[in-house]
C-alpha cells in the first residue's frame, strides 16, 4: 500500500495557481508550482495590461479559507455603487446591493504576492522562469524550459493542474492528445487598453473613491477603479475595427478629439491620456471552452458553472457598456429593488446572486436571471410603466409571473 | 523584378492536396507535397476506416479541369437513387434527381493513386513519410521529420497550403501563432464503423447495384455503397455512448442480436459482421472551423461556403439517418418534385442545388434550403395534406409563399 504524499504539479503562479497550491498543500499534498514569468516579488513585471480586480463574496470566501482575507481587506477599497457618467458629465449612482454591500477594488499584484508568500510558507515550492513546453498527461509528465539557463527538464507527478491562463499549455496538450476533445476559443470584437487617472494632491481621489466608475456608450465603455495611492486605473473596452475603434484612432489628436467628444469629464483627469494610449498594449478578450476535463467529479461539479460564469461575464459586459446608461434599465432596477425588498425570498437580483450570495451555483444564477429577464420583459412592456412602476398592479403581476414562468 | 517560379509547399497528398498540386503546377508554380504516410501506390495502407466516396457534379468538375474525369468515370458506379430499407426489409427507392442524374460511388484509394500519378507527371514532387512537426508561417518555413530515417528538415517556400485533414498541422500552427484566432472543433455524438457485404457468385451484386442503400433508424443508420468487385462497403453511423451505442455492444452476440433486430435484411448478407465489428476501428466525426484563413481573397470567397457545407453535411446526416424513413418526408419530396417539374425556374430541391448544380455557392444553397423548409413546414401542416398534396390549392399556396418568404 502506498502511503507517500502524492505529488502535484501546478502550471502558473497567478491568483488561481497560488491559491490552489495553498489549499492542496494544507490537504497533505506535495505541491510544486512552475511559473513562466520571473518572481514578481523580486522583479518589476511590466504593468499596463491588467484589468483591475473587483473582489466579491466568492473571492473573500476563497481567501478566508486560507486565512488571508483580513490582511487583504486592509488594502482593498469598497465600491458600493456604480457611478454612471453620461456624455454631459452628469453622474448617477447605482448601488450594487443593500446598505453595506460592496465589491472591493484590490491590487492584483499585491494579492498575488501575498498568496505566493503564503504558499511558500505552507510548504509549496515555486519555480520561476519555467515555461511549459509540453506534457505527457497519461504518465503525469510535464516538460519545461528555463528562460534564463535554457535548460530543459521533465517533472513527473501524480496530478497536473493547468492554472496557466487563456493560452494554457496544459489545455493545449489535452487538445493534442485527447480523443474527441471539444474545444473552442472565441474572441469578442472588443479589445481593452489600460489608462490612468493620477492621484490629486496629497494622494487624494479626484472622483468618488467608493464607486466603480463607468462611462457607458453603447458599443464601448471606459471604466475606472480606485487604487490606494489616490489614482484610478482606467480600462477602455473598445472595438478593434470599425468607425470608432482602436484601428480608427491613429494619432494623439484622434485620441483627444474622440475622448473630448464621448468622455468629456474624464479628459481633464487624464493628463497622460494620449501618450498612454499609444504606449500601452491593446489586450484581447477570449472565451475558451473545452471538454472533457481531467478530473471527472470536478468536471461534473464545475463544468456547468464554468460555462455559466463565461456567459454571465459576457452578459455583464453588455450590461455595463450599454444597458446601465439607459433610463429603461434604471427603471427596471428600481422595480426589481422594490420587489426584492418587499419579498426577499421571492426575488434576488442576478447581480446579488452572483456577487453577494456565494452559495448559489453560477448555472442556477444564470437560469434564475433568464427567468427574471422574461418576467421583467413583460413588465417593462406595460403601457405607462414609467408612472405605475410602484403600483399594486405591477407588484401583483410580477408575483404572479414568478409562479407561472 | 523577380521572375522565378514561386515555390509552393502542400501538406498532405490526399484527394485535396493531390488535386490542388496539379492545378497549381499547371499555373506555373513549383509545387512540392509532403505526406505523413507512405506511398499508397507502393505499400498497402490499412483500410477499414474510410467512408466511401460519392462523387457529384462538383467533384466531376474538379476532375474534368485536370482531364482525368473520363478515366475515373470508367471505374465509378452510378447511384440513381436512395434505396431505403425499413425494419421489415422492405425497400423504397427515392430518385436523387431527374432521369439520368446520379451520384457516383468511387474508390477513394484508386482516385487518389490516379491523382498522385498525374501530379508527378505535371512536375509535382511528392515526399512521403514526412510528418510536419511545426512551422514558422511568417517566414514560410515548414518543418518535417522523416518516419523512417528520423531526419529533421526545414523547407522554405512562398506559400504553404494545409491539405492535411481534420487534425491539420498547418492549422495548429495558425492557432498557436495568430492573434485573435477563432477556432473550434466539435464532435458529434456518433462514430462510424466500416463493415462489408461481400460479392455474390461471379462478382455479382447481392442488392441493387445502382443505389445508395440506407437503413435509417432515427438515432443511427447503416449505409452501403457498391464497389466494382461486386461487394458493398457498409458504414454504421452509431452513437458512442447510450442505450444503443458502440459502448453497449460488447460481445459478438450483442452485435448479432442488435443487427437482427434493427437491420434484419442486412444480416444474411454480412457473414463476417461480428468479427469485422470488433476488428475495425471506430472513427469519430468532427467539424472544425477557424478564422482568419491565410489568403484574404480565398477566405472571402470560400469561408462562407466552407461554413455552409459543414452545416449542410450535418443536416444531410440527420436527413439520411432519420427523415428519409418517414412517410411525411417522402410526401414532402413528392410535393417538391411536382412543383420543381412544373416550375423548374422557381423550385430546385436543396439536394439538387448541392449535388447537380455546381455553380450555386453552398452558402446560397443553404439559405435557399432554409427558405424551402419554411415554406414546406407550412404546407405539410395543412389539414388533409396527404389527400390534397397534388391539388391546385397546394400549388398556389407554394407559389405564393415563394414570393413572400
Amino acid at each position: 500500500m502506498r502511503t507517500m504524499k502524492k505529488d502535484i504539479t501546478i502550471l502558473g503562479a497567478g491568483l488561481v495557481g497560488s491559491l490552489l497550491s495553498i489549499y492542496l498543500s494544507r490537504r497533505g499534498y506535495n505541491v510544486s508550482i512552475y511559473e513562466r514569468r520571473p518572481d514578481m516579488r523580486k522583479e518589476k513585471i511590466s504593468a499596463g495590461k491588467s484589468i483591475n480586480l473587483a473582489l466579491s463574496e466568492r473571492g473573500w470566501r476563497g481567501l478566508e479559507g486560507v486565512g488571508i482575507s483580513d490582511d487583504i481587506r486592509k488594502v482593498a477599497i469598497a465600491m458600493n455603487s456604480r457611478a454612471i457618467h453620461n456624455v454631459k458629465g452628469e453622474i448617477v449612482y447605482q448601488p450594487y446591493g443593500k446598505e453595506g454591500q460592496a465589491i472591493y477594488a484590490t491590487s492584483r499584484g499585491l494579492l498575488n504576492c501575498e498568496m505566493m508568500n503564503l504558499a511558500e510558507k505552507s510548504g509549496v515550492t515555486i519555480h520561476f522562469n519555467e515555461r511549459c513546453t509540453g506534457a505527457d498527461l497519461e504518465h503525469g509528465i510535464a516538460r519545461f524550459e528555463n528562460h534564463d539557463t535554457k535548460i530543459n527538464s521533465e517533472v513527473k507527478s501524480d496530478l497536473i493542474f493547468g492554472a496557466d491562463g487563456a493560452f494554457s499549455a496544459a489545455r493545449l496538450q489535452l487538445q493534442l492528445s485527447t480523443e474527441r476533445f471539444e474545444y473552442s476559443q472565441h474572441y469578442i470584437e472588443h479589445g481593452y487598453k489600460e489608462l490612468v487617472i493620477p492621484a490629486g494632491s496629497n494622494n487624494s481621489w479626484l472622483i468618488e473613491k467608493n464607486a466603480l466608475h463607468i462611462w457607458p456608450r453603447g458599443g464601448y465603455m471606459l471604466i475606472a477603479l480606485p487604487n490606494l495611492d489616490g489614482s484610478f486605473t482606467c480600462t477602455l473596452f473598445f472595438p478593434f475595427e470599425g468607425e470608432e475603434s482602436f484601428a480608427s484612432l491613429k494619432t494623439e489628436k484622434d485620441v483627444h478629439d474622440f475622448f473630448n467628444r464621448v468622455f468629456p469629464d474624464a479628459v481633464p483627469l487624464m493628463p497622460t491620456l494620449a501618450a498612454d494610449f499609444f504606449a500601452n498594449t491593446t489586450g484581447s478578450l477570449v472565451t475558451v471552452k473545452c471538454f472533457p476535463w481531467i478530473l471527472p467529479e470536478f468536471q461534473k461539479q464545475r463544468k456547468p458553472n464554468g460555462d455559466a460564469i463565461a456567459q454571465l461575464a459576457l452578459d455583464n459586459f453588455v450590461e455595463m457598456r450599454d444597458l446601465v446608461g439607459s433610463d429603461k434599465f434604471l427603471l427596471r432596477k428600481k422595480i426589481e429593488a422594490r420587489i426584492s425588498e418587499k419579498y426577499p425570498d421571492k426575488w434576488l437580483s442576478l447581480y446579488s446572486q452572483v456577487t453577494f450570495s456565494p452559495h448559489i451555483p453560477y448555472a442556477d444564477a444564470l437560469s434564475n436571471g433568464r427567468k427574471q429577464d422574461r418576467i421583467m420583459g413583460k413588465v417593462m412592456a406595460l403601457d405607462g410603466i414609467e408612472e405605475k412602476w410602484n403600483s399594486e398592479e405591477v407588484e401583483k403581476m410580477i408575483l404572479n409571473l414568478i409562479e407561472v414562468q
